[in-house]
């Protein structure tokens, strides 16, 4: 029994807390064997755990904590409110109690966590959020997507060794295409930041192959696009947004037509499989990369799946070794050049 | 005669030309009384006039030039070669005797010559391209996406008032909803630039909402959307490319099941419906505001009716008096103070 994995769950974060997080501790438990430290009000947990039948196994363990962050919080209050079930939670992870975090809390408060209470891996300078975005062929890695703004061209050199990193380890792919994202295909396009960036990253051995666009963050020409945060951030929400727009402008096309109606109802199905390829939380939440313990960022929607999937995917990192792979990576790739300290700001 | 609208139409640049700009510019003579300089390889542009029946009509005028910009050349290239049809229709205008440009062409040469030949209006210091995204309610104006990177807090200030007047004006809507791209809601989240710009944009007697973020793009909730040309160009190539990947990866599934093809087909009309109101094309290609006269850059997939389209659009900004308003507006929201000039960089 030593030997499992342990997951601090924050069971007080997202919409659906605590019922549907703690019900995803229980899967972890039952269905992956992990150890899951129940983080939150212990009686509202005690009485979910005892209503599921599971108030005596062995691998669920409720730590009690006052409080939560919320939704709308400014994320920083994290760091204040020692008490509230995210930052208990990361401590566990931070003394070493957990191997790793979740939480489908104020994801700006899982941020500060990760990074301030559960700290930045040996080497890595800032820990940033990769997304495995879906395209036809597979997936592509956006990072960063809202970790850091105002990125300097030695950090975006590191997003592109961690990215890579993800790509390899985590998502099995073979020498990843990596690409940096700009607004023009050639070498020299792009602002200052792409400009000074692009050839630190044609030093560090990587498979670069230059410019990604737009464009190509959802065409599989490239198996990781590296960008400032902000730019990554709003991509990301943009996309998510754009997703809904043209279902709902569809929707309202369809309500014109009985015979639209009816073809959609019959496509329904193969709508549904196109829905869960593209859906996020299919895919277990989105990963702080170069953190020293997984932190798993879920959805504020998450339900008991997902957070079981989280779970998993946090142990992925583990068992494959991430961190130690990335070390290995930053030594190997970082370019050692003194221009790499020359940023644009 | 002497009354009508002209337009200098490069009749050499993009992908279906010369035969369907040539088309577009009879009908834009036919249909809306304009014109038309066709610009470009006479010969070639004679045997089409010829071919449709057209040489005797006196609103299109035949004005010769050698080569063209290609749609991967650097687009630089454009303002030394003097004789590419670009140029020469760049010169029509800057010279006065066509009222507005309209090119199919390299999206970036035309924006040299709209930016170096053209040239800019006074009072402003960077034309800035702006495009009007569908959202179920309307359109939003994303501003800039792609004229300008590494914009200052001064030039997102003249961005924000550029796109009030083109909402305001061309797209009718009162009192437009002003947004700065962020990613965050509250005042404060964001990078540098965005931090500067924010109390700028609050000073300038806008109706100024706040951060926008991502999602809000296409939510309706703004009626423009001010970021650096980085970004919006980004997240404009983003949802060309992500609403392509949708549809290929519906299609796919579609593929694996009878039942969802015939379901597709039924609701054929209703998404061709949509399409429509989706599609850039139809709406006439995407202004470069801020010039001197009106230089509309469409899709290098343009067809004859895009042309048309297009030059009906830079005749509404001259039947509108865009450019007397943008100076009336310049004047009265730029913000009388010097920490316009403390930019980023």
């Amino acid at each position: 029994m030593s030997q499992c994995l342990s997951v601090a769950l924050d069971c007080m974060g997202g919409d659906y807390a605590p019922q549907e997080i703690v019900k995803g501790g229980i899967l972890a438990a039952k269905d992956l064997g992990f150890k899951v430290f129940l983080v939150g009000d212990e009686a509202k947990i005690t009485s979910l755990l005892k209503s599921e039948g599971e108030l005596a196994n062995p691998l669920l363990e409720v730590v009690h904590a006052e409080g939560v962050i919320g939704m709308h919080e400014p994320p920083s209050n994290v760091l204040r409110k020692k008490s509230s079930s995210l930052h208990v939670a990361g401590r566990l992870v931070r003394e070493g109690r957990a191997d790793a975090l979740v939480s489908a809390g104020n994801t700006g408060a899982v941020l500060a966590v990760g990074k301030f209470i559960v700290g930045a891996q040996e080497l890595v300078e800032r820990p940033s959020i990769g997304v495995a975005l879906p395209n036809p062929k597979g997936k592509t890695v956006l990072i960063d997507v809202g970790a850091n703004v105002d990125s300097k061209p030695k950090h975006l050199v590191q997003f592109a060794i961690i990215g890579h990193t993800y790509a390899q380890e985590i998502l099995g792919i073979e020498n990843p295409r990596v690409g940096i994202l700009s607004i023009g295909e050639e070498e020299g396009k792009g602002n200052e930041l792409v400009k000074e960036t692009y050839p630190l990253l044609k030093e560090t051995g990587l498979n670069f192959l230059g410019n990604a666009e737009g464009r190509d963050i959802y065409s599989g020409k490239f198996d990781v696009i590296v960008c400032d945060g902000f730019v990554g951030n709003v991509v990301l929400k943009t996309s998510e947004s754009l997703g809904l727009t043209v279902v709902q402008m569809i929707k309202e096309e369809i309500k014109k037509s009985f015979i639209a109606k009816l073809g959609a109802v019959l496509m329904m199905p193969a709508f549904n499989r196109f829905k869960k390829k593209a859906d996020f939380s299919e895919y277990g939440g989105i990963p702080l990369l170069g953190a020293k313990k997984p932190v798993i960022i879920t959805h504020g929607r998450a339900n008991a799946k997902a957070i079981r999937n989280a779970i998993r995917v946090a142990g992925e990192f583990i068992s494959h070794e991430f961190n130690r792979k990335l070390m290995e990576n930053i030594e190997r790739f970082t370019p050692e050049v003194k221009r790499t300290t020359v940023g644009s700001g």
